[in-house]
């Protein structure tokens, strides 16, 4: 999708919209698209964008022409997600300082990591969110390197393709296909009024079993 | 327990209590009442009430009637605890933003899940305190279910009936059986005022050595 | 390593680091010393200090002296560190309220344990830094003790010394043997020299791949 369209006619509606909503839409409609376990390393950060995929793989005999994340930073657009595929390992790091300023001069959203990263306390200081499965302090030099980039990957068990869209905050991470991206944001909006009512209803006073009976609660994700 | 004879006999003392006073105390009586690795989610909580339980199962052919969590919110009275089993799973979601919502209304003092939560921020921005084990945006629905309420359940390897005293800290959780709460406060208040008298101590300078040869720290928990 | 000498020799220059430039810096000279998942519990802590370390092992028939950590505590001085080797152990607390009060007093600048700690909000309130894998509320007693003190011990993959000098932040721990403190030192600030020139570049407006390519991002730790 153009990143223009994109800005303008869906970054809004999905910065309003939880990961749980999405999460909900994305079950109504039949898509895998949330991902457990990678978390936000500090604060509350809400962040959306289109993915910029890396690859990660054992550093060996076959090199790397860059450090990993180089040519990721180098090819993205303001406002992307960088998204890196490290098979969830926490021992080794996928991203630090100097990316982070490449990263954050490009205008990138944020970075999403099945894995590790580390200078976390720099990242935090320079206001760029970054999401990981841990926190080591050693370097990815000589430990694991760049196998491909804007490639297909995936986030625990969420196929992730280049230019999908990714939605991450304190609850998670969402992958959203740009294809059904209407359909998603049709559903969750849905979801997000439902429950405004719910929570209305709630607070003036109705029994939640009321409410619960009210809105079908249990059966709101059938269709 | 009657609630108004807990909360004007008992509730005052358990909050002036850690999770680790008392767990000390439940150590020298000899109840097994400390349950390992569910944490709060965001800030310094500290909860004190009697457990309303829910136990989960899988979803399947046999239907609940209500969603997880309707029931038990709707027959919980102020100062309560909700506490959830899902044996320590952190792949579903077990509590969310309405339920949070309702029970909040109900004067419920925070949830305890053997397992994860969603909608975290929402949680937080209502003062709602969350322990659990886990994070995920995906809904419960069509993934796991309510099996029963208020019956038997366990959190970790520890008992919980309902109406047990629940408290939960940054420490963590510990189970506490009505029958034996007035045993319990005795000597988690007896450990608290020796601990009190050794810091003291030490902060008046003395030496460790000799402080712990005066308390003889490492055999306080004998009778 | 005389302790006025460290103090005025190296402790700000350490301070300075960060354990990633640290990381770097063990890397390139080919000693392993960083350690993955033990974490600060709160806050941003920068600790820097010699190690008093602890052994811990399994209570049973074989009884200890004193209570854990009294021994070394009593035995540090100003700066120093308590390192205590558990093996990793997530379910036993090594470390709480007391013993905090204790260090604090003998200007400990923090512990750091392979295992877990409770009485986590008298630390964070003493302002004292905690590393760990885990918390839990229950007691030490009875369970697991101190098998020695000032003796080899290891932190993860990590052999620690008593005096070796440990570095911790946000980011992990670093183990740095005093014999070769100064080449660490030397190029930890190499390491970090180069990155501050890098992200000059990157915030001035040259291309991360130009920035890559002048630096030679990939091939820093190689002699």
């Amino acid at each position: 999708m153009e990143r223009e369209i994109f800005d303008k006619k869906y970054r809004k509606r999905l910065e309003k919209l939880s990961t749980t909503n999405l999460s909900d839409a994305l079950d109504k409609i039949g898509i895998r698209g949330a991902v457990i376990g990678i978390r936000p390393l500090f604060g509350l950060p809400k962040v959306v964008g289109s993915a910029v995929t890396i690859k990660i793989t054992a550093a060996g005999m076959a090199k790397s022409k860059h450090h990993l994340g180089i040519e990721a930073i180098a090819s993205a657009h303001q406002g992307d997600l960088i998204v890196i595929d490290n098979r969830g390992d926490t021992q080794n790091n996928c991203w630090g300082e100097i990316l982070t300023c490449a990263a954050k001069m490009k205008g990138v959203s944020g970075v999403i990591i099945d894995g590790a990263a580390r200078d976390v306390d720099m990242c935090d200081e320079m206001g760029f969110p970054v999401f990981s499965r841990g926190v080591v302090p050693i370097t990815a030099r000589g430990r694991i390197m760049q196998e491909d980039f804007n490639c297909l990957i995936r986030l625990g068990d969420v196929q992730v393709r280049p230019d999908d869209i990714l939605v991450g905050d304190i609850n998670g991470i969402v992958v959203i296909p740009p294809e059904r991206l209407d359909d998603v944001l049709f559903e969750a909006e849905k979801i997000m009024e439902k429950e405004e009512l719910m929570k209305k209803d709630i607070l003036s006073g109705f029994d939640i079993l009321e409410v619960d009976k009210k809105y079908n609660y249990e059966q709101m994700l059938k269709k």
